[in-house]
Order: structure tokens, then sequence, then C-alpha cells
């Protein structure tokens, strides 16, 4: 590991059990049936255990969008013009995309990161450019990021860590952009769950029946390309990668290594979740799961995190908008465990 | 049908087809790939075409909880003793229920109305009382209302209805409490599905699975009495009913009338639902469904509705519990929809 990757192995926090078992506690003792708020509940007190505090919050939020392209879209395995990428980037910026509807409407900080788009964006306000390159190399030819790359990819996510936790964010939110991702992240799927690209390769924005074969062959060939060196987490993520997936993996090992619970989105970023957890497990603690996303590699990608989404609604545009959208429950998650009275300040009855 | 139920037959209104096929449009132009917001876009459109409007809005949401008490009670089928119909009545007025943290989260409207309780909860603050009687009378031995407390409580849900009309409500939610309800709902759903009890009576607040078998036998015994009129849904009412479950049936036929979208909530909002579709099928339009319920036979009763709730949250607490929380989901389907840049406005390229 070069000297400017050490950082990863830095140890991650724990837990507060102690609060973990005070909200377990208090969860028992609010006028409801036990359990009868489901996953509420839990969540709840999964928060306590990370903010290490009896009644958590989720009103600080901390989102940041990673912009990257990839060069394996020459393949043809997008439904949309690798120029979108760039145009994506303007519009989080204007505020016309999904993430930044969503974004106002939480009050929540929004950080854009352009790693490197193919097409030049321009300075923008409000967002940070890195330029790292334009976009990766097709990971179906040659190894898609060079070390150098992919460091700096990696300490742009530890960097949007170390300001979402000077913001005194309560929960960090990474989102993504970057056409023909969803073809790295079923590469990258398929090296790190050792399954086959037809189970991994799905539609993405929009690809019918043969284009998502079209995407599972180019996903085989560079399986079989780089098959020597994919048995090491940061080695698969340098070839089959993407900037933006190895800068979210950065920051959820960072959020980790802080101690800010973590809320993934859909199938990118628990690819860079099951990535950052490979590398460092006790990152494992730290993630919550926002949804479950309709591309049908995500419910594997699940499976293998052992995780239960809190929604299920269809959703598969990225950009942290599922995790975003869940930020709306967790809040209510919080208010309920925190605001409710309890059997005893209401002279409610308990169970017979 | 007696001259006070006459209003339970005047016409439903239509949703509007022209603001849901230019909600539909919109959402074709948003910049996001067709469909990746999945049902936030399926709910932002219908709720265009009941609101008659392209951008639909739900902030003014006006939330009634019914109570009443169920002389079925005295059979053993709730884990909870029956005084906790009215002390939770009282937990409402004091804020510290699930539903009133809730509501006051979404800034809705939070009416309570006690529509006939075991015991006494005196005046409260924010009560309308209705004093249609100490509960109903036990449906395993007898009808569960009279004519007239059925004509009163089926009243009491329409007066709710004109007061969230009044109120400009953009949306409505029913919600109930009383001890014993899911099993008078699992008897009504018993006699408009013509399922069996085994597959309708659940755990409810936390029976175990005695208490179940024991709450199919009693619904069993119900069904076997009052057999020979359960055909029409307003007599299956009467007979298997609650006070909050007629109710939330005259508050949806109402709302159905006046074009106020209804969020149904779990069970018994389910059940009432139904019913009310039963006596006016232009109900079915006005409905919204905002979650499954961890109560096994809500499945059933979703799928006799067609419908495909927001949220699956394993929640089973009643009170609108459920719908409320689906409203923060709502309110985020409505901005994205409302306030995302056009790909014209934005500039972004579309699919390729």
């Amino acid at each position: 590991m070069t000297a400017n990757l050490h950082w990863l192995t830095q140890a991650t926090k724990a837990p507060n059990e102690t609060a973990r078992s005070a909200a377990q506690a208090r969860q028992g003792q609010l006028t409801k049936p036990p359990g009868s708020l489901g996953k509420l509940e839990a969540i709840a007190i999964q928060l306590a255990a990370l903010q290490g505090c009896e009644k958590p919050r989720a009103e600080k939020v901390f989102i940041s969008i990673f912009a990257g392209d990839h060069g394996v879209a020459e393949e043809g395995v997008s439904a949309f013009p690798q120029a979108v990428t760039a145009e994506m980037v303007k519009n989080f910026a204007r505020g016309g995309a999904a993430i930044s509807v969503l974004a106002k409407q939480l009050g929540a900080t929004l950080q854009v990161v352009n790693l490197g788009t193919a097409f030049d964006t321009g300075e923008l306000p409000g967002v940070l450019q890195c330029n790292l390159g334009k976009g990766t190399a097709n990971f179906a030819r040659a190894a898609a990021m060079t070390q150098s790359q992919l460091a700096a990819a990696l300490q742009a996510g530890c960097d949007s860590a170390v300001q979402a936790q000077k913001t005194g964010a309560q929960l960090y939110i990474g989102g993504e952009m970057g056409i023909a991702n969803t073809t790295a992240a079923a590469a990258l799927a398929c090296a790190l769950l050792q399954k086959s690209p037809q189970q991994l390769a799905g539609p993405g924005t929009g690809l019918d029946q043969a284009g998502v074969q079209r995407k599972a062959e180019v996903v085989a060939r560079a399986l079989a390309l780089h098959a020597a060196h994919l048995g090491e987490p940061l080695e698969a993520l340098r070839r089959l990668g993407g900037f933006e997936i190895a800068a979210l993996t950065g920051a959820f090992i960072s959020c980790a290594q802080r101690g800010i619970p973590v809320l993934a989105d859909g199938y990118i970023s628990t690819v860079a979740a099951l990535l950052a957890v490979r590398i460092q497990p006790g990152v494992a603690s730290w993630l919550l799961f926002a949804h479950r996303s309709a591309e049908p590699g995500h419910i594997l990608m699940l499976e293998a995190m052992q995780a239960e989404p809190l929604l299920n609604l269809g959703m598969r545009l990225g950009e942290g908008s599922g995790a975003a959208t869940a930020v709306a429950i967790l809040r209510l998650a919080c208010a309920l465990h925190n605001d409710m009275a309890t059997f005893a300040e209401a002279g409610v009855q308990g169970k017979i």
C-alpha cells in the first residue's frame, strides 16, 4: 500500500452500546404496543448507538455528490450519451436535479465534487473541481485508474467526510453521477461477490434487453482481462471502478473513522459500501441502508451486506436521491423515539 | 336506507384527467431517466389528477383520529385492557401519542373524535365528544351497533371531511383507536372478501398464537350468528363494525364526494376504505395507500383493493401513523415533480 493510502488503515470508531441499550429500553416504554413502529424503532435505536446518545437526530444532513466519467461508456453500455455527466453537474449547481430539490426540501448541505468529466463543465458555483482526468480509462481494455488517480479519488471522499464533520453532520449521504457507472458497479460487484455478469448487469438508466446483454458481455470481458488482480479490493477498485465509486469508498471509510453515520443510497453507493467494508470491516457498523433500488443486482448487494433498507420505491436514479428520500423517514423515526410519551408519563396501562 | 343515510348515495367527484395527462407529460421532461423515481412519479401524477392541477401539493394535511370501544373486547381478543382506549384519547389530547408527534412534525391539523369509550375520558381540550355509547355491543352475541349509532358514526366521519374541506386540506388521513378493533376489522374483512377467519385474524397489538386462535374462533362465531345479513355492506358494518370503522367509512365517502384525496393507513383503515368502495364505487379513485402493515390480513385487503402502498416498514400501530409517515414521502414526491428542471430548461440531452 502506497504512503498516501495509509489513512485507510486507521481504525474505525465503535458504536456506543450504552446508548443503544438506553434507546432500546426507551422504545419499550413508549405508549404503543412493543414493536408496533416496525423498522422506525430499529433505525432510531441504531442511530442512537452511532450518535452515542439515547435520543438521536437526523437534522443536520451532509450530502456529497461525486461525479466522474467512465471510459467504458465507449462500449455503448448506457442509454444516455457521455456528455450528460457534465451537463448534470451543471444541473446540480443550478438546483434543477432531483438531489438538488431533495437537499433543499430537507435543508441539507449539498456539496458537488467533479472528479473528472469527459466534457469540461467550466468553473461552477458550489462545485469542487478535482480534475483527475477526462474520465477513467475503458476498463474492458485497461485498468480504469492509475494508482495516483485512485489515491486522489479516495482522498476526495475522505476530504468530504472531514467537511461533513466540520459542519456537525448527524448523517452523511454520498451520491454519484457518471454515465456508464452501473457497468463499473456491476463489474466490481461480480468481483466482490463472485457472481456472474448476467446476475449483476441491469438496465441502469434504461437499456433494452439487447443493451443489458451487451453490458454483461463487456463486464465479462473486463473480468477476464483483470482476473489475476481482483482478489484485493483496492486493486479491484482501481481496475474496474470509477472516480466517484472510489470517492464514495473513501468517504464511507472516513465517516466510520470519524463516527459519522452513513445512509447508503442505491446500486453504485452499495458497491462502494461493500468495498469500504472489505477494506475496513468496521465500516459495516456505520452503514444504514436507505432503499432497495429497481436495479436488479442491488438486491444481491443488499443481501451480501445483510441490509434491510427502509424504502422500496422502485427508484433507480442515483445522485443519492433514494437516501435523501429516506431522510424524511429517519427524521420521523427520531421524532417518535424522542418525543412520544412513556406509559408512565401518560398513565396508560401496558400489555395484559 | 333510512333518511339520515341518504347522503351516502350522493355522487363522488371524478378525478381530472387533463391534469393527470399534464402531470404525466411533465414527468417525462424532468432531468432524469424516465421512470427512475419509481413510485414517487406515480403518486405525484395520481395526486395531480385528484387535485386537478399539474403541480400537486401535500402541505395542508388534515388528520382525524376516531376512537371507540368494542364490546367484543370481553371475549379476550386483545393484548391490552379496554381502559387503554380512553387513556389513549387523553394521550392524543396531551400530545404524547405517535400520531400526535407525527402531526406536529408534519405541521398537520389533528382532530380527535371520541365516538364512545367504555371508560369516561371527561372533557378534553381538542377532543370532540360524540357519546354514541360506552362502546359497541359484543358482535359475537348481537349486532355491534343500532341503526342510529351507525348513522351517527357515519355522520361523524362526514363532519370531519367537511371540516377538512373548510381548512383547505390537500390530503385527508383517517386514523383510529379502539381496543379489539382488529377483531372487528377481521370480521368485516371476512364478510367482504369471503375469506376465512384464519386468514384475516392476526396478532393485532401483540396476541400470542393461542390468542390469535381465540380471536379467529370469536370471528367465526360472529360470522355464523350474522350470516344471513352480511351481503349488504352497511348492514355488515352495523353488525360487525365499530364506531370508529363506521366513521372512517363515512369520512372516506364524504372526501370522495368533496374531492379531497384520502391517504389510507393500515388494517382498520383499509377495511373502512373497502366498505366505502362497496357502498360508493367512485371512492376508489380518491384513495392513496400509505403502507403495508405487519398485520397479516392487511395484504389480502390491499390485494382486494389493487393497492400498491408506498411504504412497508412493518408498522402495526394504527392511529393513522403509517399514513402520517408516508406524508413525508408524498411531499418529497411533489417537490421533485414540481421543482426539478426539465431537459430543455437544463440543457441536458435525453436518451440516445
